[in-house]
Parts: structure tokens; sequence; C-alpha cells
């Protein structure tokens, strides 16, 4: 078989990956612009490890099993998945980011909390406040939480802040509207975390916004396109909230004059919540149980339905 | 009864502690610097809340009980405590602290994991870097802890790392100095949290940071004797661990020109890690458990043993 691999792997990957392909070919294609034309060394094979156009696709007459490297497939949900669906299966990474996506969530919530963001501002202006920030910083104990979507990520951020003895409650899109609106009231933090559907785009809307409680503090992880931007702007620099946590934009990267960069009180993560040193390693750990699973023809992990859109 | 309050509360706090306190007298001293004679006031009064100095105590022919408003109570331990053993109790906070600070310190080891500290300077220079990061953050996952001292703080914030699939070990002054060297070397995250005794003083010297793993970070808030601060400062500016986080310094405030303000990879939280919004409303709650025991005879909670020195 052929295998053909759409991102960039270290020296040190390709040969752990090399030992468990073994006899099998594999092909790498790093160029961050794929075009519309396919890479002959991908009609060639039959795996695929990365995520290659959606165009692509249906232009194979070899492909049977896409193994993504993400968790999101945004891009390919307008394949035709019923004709799709007997020839190739396509598998993301499933919950492979809710670790360090709910780790970075929470460094975010415990620094406007316990005020790290300031004290990092403080000591690059070599000033000493002390004492008097003691009443302004707070604990994240007996806080309202809401969670908006219950995705892996929510799932491990619930379970790492129940250790906090906070409170929550849930919705999602298909929550009674007037529910969702009472909910938001009274959360102290509100955590969006889902993937982008027809019901989630601009889910949060100025009206959604202007519910929130003065000393709230907003996160968004899942998509850009959840939240209207502007009015969350609005917010921050009006001091309407007590703060957000941004992991993804509308636009990344951010242009030097986006507004985001001069709001007060916005913890800006650059979409790398799912990072980490081992994020590549781990990837190709994931594929290789994959791989071994496909080859004795076993049903693989993380076998994604085109239709749901998640 | 007379009772004096040696630190100042705001109206609402003033207001619930005569609600306690009913027909008994309050005199409130805020004076910052108290001075070597006693307040008349004092010398009146048979109940102490907050923090007097120790020389005063003694001179008290009327003195019952003194409700700390810490738990460190190092300004004590000259005291001649055979010579008031029978006559005046001392309680402080106990565990009062012990959610805050580790809070605190956990909010600075995730800060440093998932970069959050990195990406708040980003953001104060508009800068976007994005994917490249996700390389150079980690998480918190699977790491081996040290901590030296397992008081309250430090129970509490095993008790939050838990959640996170840590290995966990313990040290204090009295464990085998090889087998503490043993320990040090393998630790990814060292945690001081100690009190301030004969044999704590200077405990992490220069052998000891010497034998820190490169990539570790090293974390004190118990007191700011516990450590040699420039051996560590000489850590920082060489980049020799991944960083650290101090709540405690030897010198508070600091002065501009501590060499601390320019450590890299250095998280100064300015000894503002027990404080909340709630702290002195939780002070004042606390008292007024310990002033109704009192009332009614019975043993009070924190009673200090002087002689023990914690």
């Amino acid at each position: 078989m052929n295998i053909y691999v759409a991102f960039d792997l270290s020296i040190e990957n390709k040969k752990r990956l090399k030992e468990i392909i073994k006899d099998n070919k594999v092909f790498y294609n790093i160029k961050s612009d794929k075009g519309k034309i396919p890479d002959k060394n991908f009609l060639k094979s039959e795996i695929v490890f990365g995520n290659v156009p959606a165009s692509w696709i249906t232009k194979s007459k070899k492909l049977k099993w896409i193994q993504l490297e993400s968790s999101g497939f945004g891009e390919y949900l307008d394949l035709d998945f019923q004709q799709l669906k007997n020839k190739i299966i396509i598998t993301n990474l499933k919950a492979f980011f809710s670790k360090p996506v709910s780790q970075t969530i929470l460094s975010g919530i415990l620094s406007f909390y316990r005020g790290i963001d300031r004290f990092i501002t403080l000591k690059d202006r070599k000033k000493w406040i002390g004492d008097p920030l003691r009443k302004e910083i707070d604990i994240l104990s007996s806080k309202k939480i809401l969670f908006f979507g219950y995705g892996s990520i929510n799932k491990k951020l619930h379970h790492y802040l129940k250790t906090f003895d906070c409170n929550f409650d849930f919705i999602n899109s298909k929550t009674n509207s007037l529910l969702i609106n009472k909910k938001i009231k009274v959360a102290d933090i509100i955590i969006c975390c889902s993937p982008e559907t027809k019901d989630t785009i601009k889910f949060f809307d100025k009206k959604k916004f202007t519910l929130l409680k003065k000393d709230s503090l907003f996160i968004n992880a899942g998509r850009g396109s959840l939240i209207d931007e502007n009015e969350l702007i609005k917010k921050l620099k009006l001091n309407h909230i007590k703060g957000a946590i941004l992991d993804v934009t509308q636009n990344e990267p951010l242009k030097s004059r986006d507004p985001l960069w001069t709001c007060p009180n916005l913890i800006l993560t650059q979409h790398s919540g799912g990072g980490s040193r081992i994020e590549i390693l781990e990837k190709v750990k994931f594929f290789e149980t994959n791989f071994i699973r496909f080859c004795k023809n076993q049903t693989l992990k993380g076998i994604i339905n085109l239709s749901k859109g998640y």
C-alpha cells in the first residue's frame, strides 16, 4: 500500500512512522498551499495521513482511508457523503485535543481570578503593588459555570473544574431560548466550545452578550464564527465584563490593526490551545493505532459522519 | 469584654463584627506602625483580633486570647511560651489560605505550560506567532511533582493536581539528604511551601539549585527566607530551568533595582497568594466562630503551639 502524508514531520517522527508502516511506501507532501490539482503521489495512495483539499478526494480512484490530523473537519462538509460512504473512511483525532485545550482554558480562567495577567504586566513595568491587589483578586471556588456544547473538550474541562467545587450548567443550540437567556444571566463563566454548524454560527450574538453579568468571564475555544466578535470587543472595551479568553478568532492570523489587540482583559492564545511539545508524536501514535486496525480489517477509531457535521 | 481589632476593616465588616460581639466593646487600631508602647485600648482588652507587636503581649494584664489574622506567626516565636501558656491563648487562621495560595500556584504552573505568560506579552506587542508556538508549549499531565512541606497549602494543591494525573513525591527538612538530592534531580515541578524554622531557612541553597532539571519549574509560596534567592536568579538568567513562581521574596516590597524584576521566566505574585475579594469577610467569619466558642468556654480552632513553631 501507499501512504500519503500531507503535513510536516520531524526526522524522529518520520523514523517512527517508517517503523510502523514497514514495507508500505510513504510519500510526503508538506507544501502548505496544496492547490486544486491533486499531487500525483496522492493519486497513487490508498491511505492519507493529514488534511488534503476536499476537492482532491473525489478525484482519487485508489483512496480507502483518510486519517485527518485535526478534530474539526469543516472543510469536508460539502463532500457528497452518501456517495463516499461505501468507498472512503474518514477518521478524525476525536478527543485528541481535549487535554491541551481544556488546560489552556483553565489556565486563562485561573489567570483572571488570581491576577496572573496583571502580575506579568506589573513585572514588565517593575511595579510593586502588593497588598492592595489582594482585594481585587478572586478564587475560582463556587463559581457558576455554563458550558455551550458538551464535546470532549468541555467534558475534560468539566472534570478539571469539579475539583474547585464549582456549579455547572449546560446549553446547546437546541436549548429553549428563554432558558438559554436565563442561564447566561447568572453565569460567572461561559465556556463556548462547540463545532461550527448552521445552528451554532453567531450563536453568541449582540443580544446574548448584553445578558452577561458584569464580572463574568467569556471563553471561546470552539470556532471564531460562533460569536459576534465585534459585540464582544465592545463589552471588553466598555469594561462590561470581567474578561475573555479567545483561543479562536474570526481572522487568523490577526492583522496588526485588529481591534482585539487593544481590548483590555483579553487573553489571546492564538489558536495554540491544541498544541503541546508532544502534539505531532501523539498524532503519529494515533495514526499507528488506526493503521494496525486498518491492516487487520478492524473498525477504526474516530470515524466521522459527514452528514451530521461533527 | 473589650475587643481590640488591630487591622483595618471596611464599614460592612465593622457592622458584621458589631452584630457578632453584641454588647461587648470594640476598639480599632489601624496604624500600620504600632510602635513599642502598647496602645492604651489594647491594655484594656481581653481579646485581640489581628496581629499586635509581640512586645505588647507580655505587657497586658487582661489579655486572654489573640486571634491572629494570619497563618504564619514567626514574629511571636521569641515569646516565652511556657510562661504564656496558662494565661493567653493564641489562635491563627490555620488552613485559611490554602485555597487561594494553591490556586495562585496552579495558575502559575499552567501559565508556564500553556504559554499564557508569553501570550500576554505577545498581545502587548500586537505580535501573532500562532502555529509555531504549539511545539513550545506543554501539558501538565504526567509531570513529576515534588512537595517540600505538606501543610494545608500543599495538601490542597496536591488535591487539585491529582486531576491532572501527575506523579507526586514529598520531602521535608528531616528527609535524608541523599534522598532529597535524588528526588530533586528528577522533579519537573518543585513546590516549596513550608514555614520558616531553623531547619528550613535557606533549605534551597546553591547545591540544591544545581540539581534542578533543565525544564523544571521552581515555586516558593512559603517564606522568602527558605531559598537562596541569588542562586535562583542565576539559574533563571542563565536559562538553566524552565521558570519560577515566587509568591514570597526576601525583600517585600521589591526595590526597583532588585534583580528579580529582570529575571526571565519568572512570575512574581507580590505576596498576593492568600488574597481574594472575600478575604477580610472570611477572616471576620473565622473570628466569629472562635468568638462564639470562646464565650461558651469551648476549645478554639487554630490554637498554636509556639514551642513547635508551626
